[in-house]
């Protein structure tokens, strides 16, 4: 398109962010104003897109950072024909596809889930990681991104790793209108800042006027012919751009424009500016294997193995037998065992450092291009990525997560490193899967299985050396448990995962010694759970004794009550769990004194049965 | 000291790190050895302390970022006579004083605890901020800094904040040692990509070689004489320096060295130099007052206000009944309300703009000062803190955070702006407190409280106007609950809080239509929960259901459960919660959608009752 072409583009999409968010009655027209030309620049003359086959494997990708700008990425699907002016209307009404702010769960040209600033470009590094090293395709990567969420750690996570791993198919797009939510940002027009920055950490950068179509589009011209390095394109603009009464000015973010009639009419009217959008270039579909045999390793009954070296070794072999997963961690891979893969499969596999948001994100960028990633750090550093975890499933995102060091149990490092809130925070997440195994064949197979769950996959593994207790051919299915000791003559039941397995089995032997006897049931799949044994436990033994090396909110203690939901009747129920904080001491030190230990288990149960017995 | 005497100092560090790693069994010695000149340095020559006064309003204070680097700073106390050679040998112990990473539970001049890499830098910014702007005191603050943690994006939230706050006051030091926990970071020596980072940022930066001392006394000095922004010291070391065998050599994070005693021998064997620490200069405390008269608002029932309101208006009442209480806010204070607080008390209003691992960790650093911080953005976006306020709970801090726009109940704008897992997330954080109000007067009454409870303390507040229910006079205690409608008759329990209490009582009304009383708990504090009331009802009722605008795992269902895990009889339960991903759509239509309003809540009741009758 020509420059008068593209100015008119340009207002049209101005007046259709105006029109469906005044339909709505709520969203941001005003912060899609400020970017309509960059976006009527990009969409005309640079993406190359087809609306027709969003699964094309030479489509450039483009993801909307600033989430909130949805009314903007509305009225482009629209100029490019992918959606008409009916549904444009329908932005944010129930059973809309126009949200609020857009998901891929609903929009097919809609890469992953924003609206929660500072996660766009992240992502975009992750696709474009994709394209350069997975994909081997020329697609290049497009992310518009606010001012203000520069402010946001994560966006230096990004640009860190993008120049690090000479991201050249990446463009980052910063729409500097100088207004956040609340009023003026840091540093308001002064481009240079950004630039400072933006170069500081090995990228190209290069500064433009935003309502200039000519020199945006010189500008998008530049990003696509640097090699070497991404390049952040750094665009002064103005919020709610071409409407006097709201044109640079505070206090009207996320508001539909006062006088939407009067402002359609200062913007030109109503248009009907069609955009072909550029035809993507023929790319091959890369075809990995999904499904090659997998030869899981294999341990005998009695062998000492931390479930965290048979998750290296799974994924490992994983890996071997299906081309499609990769392996991430965050500069701990010698701790979470993931060095096992990438001594195996260096290709596949991704360094991220110690930046868990990044790697998240980079794991999310990674499934949109149909990868399998597998992401692991320590369990309690995962928290550090909550947000993105929250977000991928939003997006659908299909994420394999992994925390190691679990609990108490890891012994002297103390309570920064240990994973004690991470169950209840990834039992939170919609959607997911959680999964805590307590020997290596458990893991082996549980790690296998997790690849073919939906959205938010997690698997909790241990630090120390635990008995292996399952053979090699044992089965386990996600939302299975295992009954590992039973009788008709079950007083109590007691329910444990991970590393209060073998505590759990210590204290039946104890209980039984007293003359009583317990149920001892293993709840590795902690979400789903397995409501039928936990329901026949309940009604044979009618008693439950939970142990957990977590704390005592929303880990396997709640995940078990999920069993009981449905008004029949509730066991007697006594939750053991993680109740101060620790120290530093030796393994069996901290599940003494946490009282999950066998010791604990058997005279919790003794007191439920006695009291039970009593009432 | 001069150059000899520091440099003994420095070997007798080390010869110390690797003593009590070597008794321990397990450390940091390497990661100690690299930084040991650094910290020599500092301790003998420019840190100004009372040992014996850790609440010395004069003291400098220093943050051990790089916290698994604890045996150095074990050692230090040890040559400033903090701590004697046998309580250093405790290292990593039960019950040592020791930790495997620093807490101020334990030890009095720990300022924050660390061991989540990142986070030292971000605490030391806001302490350094309390300096300036509350404290107005000239105490320094220290940071020592791994290279490793560099690439976490919280230490660029820190960097832009500090130099924006032009923090003078604030002087990072990074032990840049080129290797990670896994293998060589990704700048390695490269100190030139650190200091044009941070200077993009506005720092001043200093290059030197870490193991010369006088060189890095003379940084010192330099960072101290810098006015106007703050200075980062970006020092070459060798990790493991001073003992060839383990000096700059991958494979060694996190080990005792191979052979201590050798190791001891070529530092120069042990020694006793004493450091005797500057004092402190004199310095007023100040006394802001804590319990001056507060004049909560007051609200007449049938009002229909938003909490996200009453929590500004009170926030800003108890701000000028108290000297202590201080807000902060992630650049949504026109939404949250804090921007209340923000007019009425510039001077103790922090805005931290989109970055909420910073607001977290300025509102750790300000607790550390002795203020009463309110942080509050987006419940959604508190997830992107987690780690931050995990490791807040580590280290005891009081600290108050506030989560508005909680749950489907926001609207139109979609899942990303929804807290839906923030219950979840508050509630296993160990020893909090978590809040959830209905009406303007109850959010008041607990905002007050909020302030002088332990720990993380957590309100949810609410997007839309709700009507007052309460009399402005209505008392609520931490840990309580009111019921809301009772008889002798109640065949059932409807539990209710925030949003859902008058859907609930709406509930009650309909099923009281169709002949069934339903009793109705507004369970306001959602962890300490109301056990007392909650288990009369279920006595007196036999059933409860549970209604929550959040995702079902860990929130107020599974905190009903506490109430229930002594032993005793459990109620049948019914547990309605967000089951299902939602879109955009009005308030109402999204209650609806989740099964969360009053036409679901009756008709579970009913269906629980008819249950249980029929059973």
């Amino acid at each position: 398109m020509n420059t008068a072409e593209l100015v008119e583009l340009a207002q049209q999409l101005r007046v259709d962010s105006v029109r469906a968010s005044d339909a709505a009655g709520s969203g941001h027209p005003t912060s899609s104003m400020s970017a309509a030309d960059l976006m009527a620049v990009l969409l005309a003359n640079h993406f190359r897109y087809d609306f027709e086959r969003p699964d094309h494997p030479g489509n450039d990708r483009f993801v909307l950072s600033k989430g909130h700008a949805s009314p903007l990425l509305y009225a482009a699907y629209k100029a490019a024909g992918a959606i008409d002016d009916a549904e444009l209307l329908t932005f944010r009404k129930q059973d809309s596809r126009l949200e609020g702010h857009p998901t891929p769960r609903r929009l097919p040209w809609v890469e992953t889930a924003t609206g929660s600033l500072g996660q766009g470009l992240p992502v975009g590094v992750g696709i474009a990681l994709a394209g350069k090293r997975l994909d081997h395709s020329n697609y290049r990567v497009w992310v518009l991104c606010g001012d203000s969420e520069l402010a946001e750690g994560s966006v230096w996570e990004a640009a860190e790793h993008a120049a690090y791993e000479n991201l050249d198919n990446l463009t980052a797009i910063f729409d500097v209108n100088r207004l956040g939510q609340r009023g003026p940002t840091r540093h308001g027009h002064d481009l240079d800042a950004y630039a400072r920055r933006f170069q500081a950490f090995g990228w190209h950068t290069i500064e433009v006027d935003g309502h200039d179509v000519d020199a945006v589009d010189r500008a998008y011209g530049e990003a696509i012919s640097t090699t070497g390095q991404p390049t952040a394109i750094i665009a002064r603009t103005l919020k709610g751009k071409g409407v006097a009464a709201v044109q640079d000015r505070e206090g009207l973010h996320g508001k539909p424009l006062p006088e939407a009639d009067e402002a359609i009419a200062e913007l030109g009217g109503p248009r009907e500016v069609r955009v072909q959008v550029h035809e993507p270039p023929a790319a091959r579909m890369l075809h990995a294997v999904r499904s090659g045999h997998v030869e899981l390793p294999r341990w005998d009954k009695g062998d000492e193995v931390a479930t965290r070296n048979a998750y290296g070794q799974a994924l490992t072999a994983l890996g071997t037998g299906r081309g499609d997963v990769v392996a991430l961690d965050g500069e701990v891979g010698d701790s979470t065992r993931a060095e096992f893969f990438a001594k195996e499969h260096p290709e596949r596999y991704f360094e991220c450092y110690i930046a868990e948001q990044q790697m998240v994100a980079t794991a999310v960028g990674l499934a949109t291009r149909g990868w399998v990633p597998y992401a692991a750090t320590f369990a309690a550093f995962l928290t550090r990525a909550y947000d993105f975890v929250r977000m991928a499933a939003v997006s659908g995102a299909g994420l394999n997560l992994v925390g190691s060091h679990s609990g108490v149990a890891i012994g002297q490092d103390g309570p920064s490193q240990m994973g004690l809130e991470d169950l209840a925070m990834m039992r939170s997440v919609h959607g997911s899967t959680v999964l805590y195994p307590c020997d290596a064949n458990q893991t082996a197979r549980l790690v296998a299985a997790m690849a073919d769950c939906e959205g938010i996959r997690y698997l909790r593994t241990s630090r120390g050396e635990s008995t292996v207790i399952y053979g090699p051919d044992e089965e386990f299915t996600v939302g299975g448990s295992k009954v590992l000791r039973s009788s008709p003559d079950d007083r109590l039941t007691l329910v444990a995962a991970g590393v209060t397995v073998p505590e759990a089995l210590a204290a039946a032997e104890a209980l039984e010694r007293d003359g009583i006897r317990a149920r001892v049931i293993d709840l590795y799949s902690v979400k789903p759970v397995d409501r039928d044994t936990l329901r026949r436990a309940a009604e044979e033994t009618g008693c439950l004794v939970t142990v957990e090396d977590h704390h005592e909110e929303g880990g396997i203690g709640d995940a078990v009550l999920d069993a009981f939901l449905d008004g029949r009747p509730v066991p007697r129920l006594v939750r053991l769990a993680v109740r101060t904080m620790p120290g530093s001491a030796s393994p069996e030190e901290q599940l003494r004194a946490a009282g999950i230990d066998a010791e604990a288990i058997a005279a919790a149960g003794k007191l439920l049965v006695e009291e039970a017995v009593v009432r």
